[in-house]
């Protein structure tokens, strides 16, 4: 069995969503707002650059947004002439870099991180002068994006014990490298450490209306890596399942209670009770920050979004302008149509209302 | 219980599909390929108009299609200056109208139907002149489409018996009224008919990619008559059954098989199965013409389309434009998750290996 930190070593991925440039101090993302139609890298020079970077969309997908901001909380200390303005300058990063995003939880909780480093420096006198704490916080905004891949490589790695050479994965949504930030991503892990380590596997990605996250992004950045893929409506979910056209399904979450409901992009439930149905494996990936040991489903709320996502594709109206719609983001799917939960601390296995406690808490 | 010819007394669509004038031997129909943008209506005044309109879709829908070739072979004899002119007429429009939809085998029905009466009018002297031949055909086609109305009002009021007060009914794609032509539909026609008898049903319909019939003629055509109808995309069936949002599901078809296996629009699948699952009654509605009873699921082809159709949408791309497509027009559900085929003869129910062949033969 190969190691994370080889993988890590073999990870050279042709898609890098977020690039650092720790000489420069440069941050550069690739603008996923106008994908696939046009690859646009843009430089963010200040933390207002970030925020509006996240607000457009540019960079999207939680851990992503997480990663993009503690870079923005360095481009803030980047302003200051001498240690008593760093504090004051990263308040206001926060504050404009945390209302891009208000739901956002990884991106607030990566500025405050980002800030209570910086005051710990300051006040155990581990920076003498701008220049070190700069270079202090660098490492710490660098080992929060090789934290999320590390934990990435070694989902994936779970994940790659479960599928078998020319197998076929059908996905949801985008769960991949361009959501998380790395390249590499949590329900594509699998597939792109396969690719890496020379084993045929191939994936079918359903569009993912309102949104079109299938046909815009995982496409996209699998035929980036050179992986195959194909392209279905999500009509087509059931269809490739009754023809066994897949081996196993793996997605990703938004969250995950302590019972194993997991909540995701709007679909899921559906290709979980088929795959269910059809005797297909159905896999959750997503990394131990994504569950919520406290709520029930009774208490989750699905949040509902405009309904012209709905009425419209791109800007071009497919139906009456006056339609009633209904738009949730997320569906929820119980845990008897789920075969195996992977993150980072290890694969859990029904009964999840167990088990789930005992690899998250361990 | 009312009956079919009351009914078809109570029964003034505001949206009719094709209309037929007696007197002036007059053939108009919407153009269902600008739907909902524009509501336009086109006279057609030859059989090469009937093939144009057929081509472009402007006239579509299995038994919408047979009606509108049945008046252009009508329109065929209005060319006759003696009864001599006639054969050759229709068999030239016969030919220019069955190329426009080559696989449609209500259209040359339609068409071989009307010849062959043509020629027995002819033969026994009933038409003496070409004035005689032209009533008499009128009233052929006339009842093509009575026909085919009143086996949608039988069919209606057998579904009608399914629906409560208060209903919510979900289905797919459009097997409504203007698949059909009568304004009246298949799936579509208990919830019609509740309308028109007062009680309050509603409908939500899905999207269904990548023709959005569900987006642009499902619910523009109940938005017309006044029925409330939400719009939902294709990812979301799951939810609103999980959520309990729909009291049963009711679709069309395409083709079944003597064992119940049911052919319909990509998407039918995954809604029975999530139906079935969620205890959830799902009914198929079709004319016994639908019924294959010679054919097995083993050596029925499911027809693949232009993979530009998942491509782009109303000609706006959505993704790369060299990706791999998997493009189905149809699913086949089969009997275990299908509560019962409801016909112009009778319902039928499991096990329907037993019970097709004893409502449709009879």
């Amino acid at each position: 069995m190969v190691s994370v930190k080889e993988v890590k070593e073999m990870f050279k991925p042709k898609l890098k969503p977020i690039i650092w440039d720790d000489n420069e101090n440069k941050l550069t993302v690739l603008d996923q707002s106008v994908l696939p139609f046009q690859k646009v890298f843009v430089e963010l020079r200040t933390p207002e650059d970030v925020a509006d970077a996240i607000r457009l969309m540019k960079v999207r997908g939680a851990p992503a947004i997480g990663i993009t901001a503690a870079y923005g909380m360095v481009l803030a200390v980047l302003r200051a002439e001498n240690l008593n303005d760093v504090i004051k300058l990263m308040h206001d990063a926060k504050s404009v870099m945390d209302k891009a995003r208000p739901t956002a939880v990884n991106l607030s909780w990566a500025t405050s991180y980002m800030l209570n480093r910086a005051r710990e420096y300051i006040e155990k006198g581990e920076a003498k002068d701008v220049k070190e704490l700069i270079t202090l916080l660098k490492k710490d905004a660098n080992k929060i994006f090789d934290d999320e891949l590390e934990a990435e490589i070694q989902m994936g790695l779970y994940g790659l014990e479960k599928l078998n050479p020319g197998d076929v994965v059908l996905t949801q949504c985008n769960a991949g490298g361009l959501a998380t930030g790395t390249g590499l991503g949590t329900a594509l892990a699998p597939v792109k450490l396969a690719h890496i380590l020379g084993i045929d596997v191939s994936v079918i990605a359903p569009e993912t209306r309102p949104w079109l996250q299938g046909s815009r992004l995982t496409v996209y950045e699998l035929m980036e890596e050179g992986i195959p893929v194909t392209l279905i409506t999500d009509t087509a979910v059931g269809l490739v399942m009754y023809k066994k056209m897949v081996n196993s399904a793996m997605v990703g979450a938004d969250r995950i209670l302590a019972d194993g409901h997991v909540y995701n992009k709007i679909g899921t439930f559906k290709e979980a009770v088929i795959a269910h149905e059809m005797g297909i494996p159905f896999y959750v990936l997503a990394p131990v920050s994504t569950f919520d040991l406290k709520s029930s489903v009774d208490n989750v709320k699905i949040e509902e979004r405009d309904p012209d996502e709905v009425r419209t594709v791109r800007g071009v109206p497919i139906a009456p302008e006056n339609v009633k719609v209904f738009n949730p983001v997320f569906d929820v799917t119980p845990p008897k149509y789920i075969t195996a939960i992977i993150t980072e601390k290890g694969v859990i296995y029904p009964p999840f209302d167990k088990n789930v406690r005992k690899i998250i808490e361990k």
